[in-house]
């Protein structure tokens, strides 16, 4: 694995062309005007496609969310101070946080991993997977060196295939890192080309002087490391987070398993376009949740040509708008499972 | 009530402000970035003022289908024969259609009430309140009387208050009638002016010489009949259907007992807007729950002022769209019962 990393091949199995027309045929036959359910059709066609199973099984899903500090934090990108990163892991095994509430509803299992919180949080419920105490300040050094990238992915793809060993049948992957959306702009902008004006957002609330300043920092620390943008563990090294190194491992591992990935907002869409450049036969595995409010997040969904389920005017990240959008999800697996054809109901096909 | 049907008053209780401003300030105090959960907040906040409750409860939803024919349908006005309206009742009752599997998903109860299939349906679990066997033909007679137009309104408005007494914490209506896109781009057209061609629909699935017709068929009936667009009980009955009418009581009777109505598409929402026009107040207690590929829909939505949740290329009907929008809906409410608060969790407010 670790030296495929470096190659960018397609290793991954695409979808089962077969197990889409199939899906396909039947939901043709459903008791329904032709093409009546919409975007819940093709979900379905892509759910067969990604699993190989017609009658794709999507519950339950799994909620995994990283936890990680960024370096960058002290020079005033977010809103919001540091301690606040273990402060949130506290309130997420605690079942308080956003997407506690929405993973419940959805009756998702549900693991929180650090992978680098600035002080090791020590309560029951964190997988500790720690890789260093927060990344490097990208304004000033790299977050953090190519082994200590190539370790967040494989610690995110494991914990990945062990959510997948308990029964996890869609994978969601949700973040908490204060300074995470500064590290998740300076990689889109690495990656794809992308100015930073028009990709860096107001994060979890910047003002206009905060906002600019932002863009800077990302400007800034592009300008330093200069980052390759054919090399996407180069780019995580020296721009990225040690949570978005998780997120993207977790995505290369899911779809490695052909499970379906429903993407969440902006870091957890960066995180998926990394995994994608790894290997590009993630795409196949990828289902775009909603489209956020941080500017960045339609750029990559544009880049990675996903079309979001929800538009919420959300922007709170830690998976909460995957978790939102997953009740479509299910609604398309039913539908193929539960619904009555034209034959079956004895209703008149025209 | 019969009366207060003519003189279009607005008695029903207006939402609670203070209800509203409890929730508001409680959302604040989320263990979130100030108004990151977007639209989820909003749709808090309205709940609260519809039932009074800032911490309002949602579930279980109610879901009731009226079914009716149209006489309209003998013009070729629909993709399928009128006979499909009977059986798709019976499909209704065995759990088969769309809307069957989208309310168990949610937990919902679930009605299917006859009031005018053109030959009754005698299958377990219809529950039979028949107007009249089918509305005539707006193409050469009035769709009903006054008379029958009162007493559809009153049918629904008693569907729905029997199942909100069984427990119903939101409204959802659907309904299935083969022709009643007609009939609704009828009645939107007499009610706001809109032009037939801006606003009729394929319906469930017409070709391009079957569209074309269907416009004229809309335009003649209007001229036909010339319907006041002051007085929604005459319009109704004009160039209505059963089934809308039902539909537009059921809406009337949720607003009268401050339940949410959640509405499903095109059919749907042309019902609401009678009801408005029948009771200006019952605009608080709608929620738009998706917008579908029926062109009249945007139109329509936009004439009541509401914002969709969803809009997932749907032209179903039967209340699907709603049913498919309900998790947000139940997500918004159990936001404000089960996220943290910044004090109880010990997480810093900047």
């Amino acid at each position: 694995m670790m030296n495929s990393l470096e190659k960018q091949p397609r290793t991954i199995e695409p979808q089962s062309h077969e197990a889409r027309e199939q899906t396909r045929q039947h939901v043709d036959q459903l008791t329904k005007p032709l093409g009546s359910l919409g975007r819940l059709e093709d979900l379905a066609v892509e759910l067969a496609g990604m699993t190989g199973d017609p009658f794709p099984v999507v519950t339950p899903p799994g909620v995994i969310v990283f936890a990680a500090d960024h370096g960058v934090s002290v020079e005033g990108v977010s809103a919001y101070p540091q301690e606040v990163t273990a402060q949130m892991v506290i309130n997420l095994v605690h079942g308080g946080a956003g997407i506690n509430v929405f993973a419940r509803q959805i009756g998702a299992l549900q693991k929180v991993v650090d992978v680098g919180v600035a002080v090791p949080v020590n309560a029951p419920g964190v997988c500790s997977k720690r890789i260093r105490a927060a990344s490097g300040n990208i304004l000033r050094e790299a977050a953090m060196s190519e082994e200590e990238a190539k370790r967040s992915i494989a610690v995110g793809m494991e914990a990945a295939e062990a959510i997948i060993n308990e029964g996890a049948k869609v994978l969601i992957v949700g973040e908490v890192g204060i300074g995470n959306t500064t590290a998740s702009s300076a990689i889109l902008s690495a990656l794809t080309g992308a100015d930073p004006d028009e990709i860096v957002g107001r994060g979890t609330g910047l003002d206009d002087a905060g906002w600019k300043h932002k863009k800077a920092v990302v400007r800034e620390a592009l300008a330093l490391h200069r980052p390759d943008a054919d090399k996407p563990l180069e780019v995580l090294s020296k721009v990225g987070g040690l949570e978005i190194g998780a997120m993207a491992g977790a995505i290369l591992g899911a779809a490695q398993n052909r499970v379906p990935v429903l993407l969440d907002g902006f870091i957890a869409t960066v995180a998926a376009l990394l995994a994608v450049k790894i290997d590009a036969g993630v795409t196949d595995y990828l289902i775009a949740g909603h489209r956020s409010q941080e500017p960045g997040h339609a750029f990559v969904l544009q880049a990675l040509g996903k079309e979001p389920l929800l538009d919420l005017h959300l922007r709170l990240g830690e998976g909460s708008g995957a978790a939102l959008a997953f009740p479509i999800i299910e609604a398309a697996s039913r539908m193929v499972k539960e619904m009555a054809t034209f034959a079956s109901a004895g209703v008149s096909d025209r």
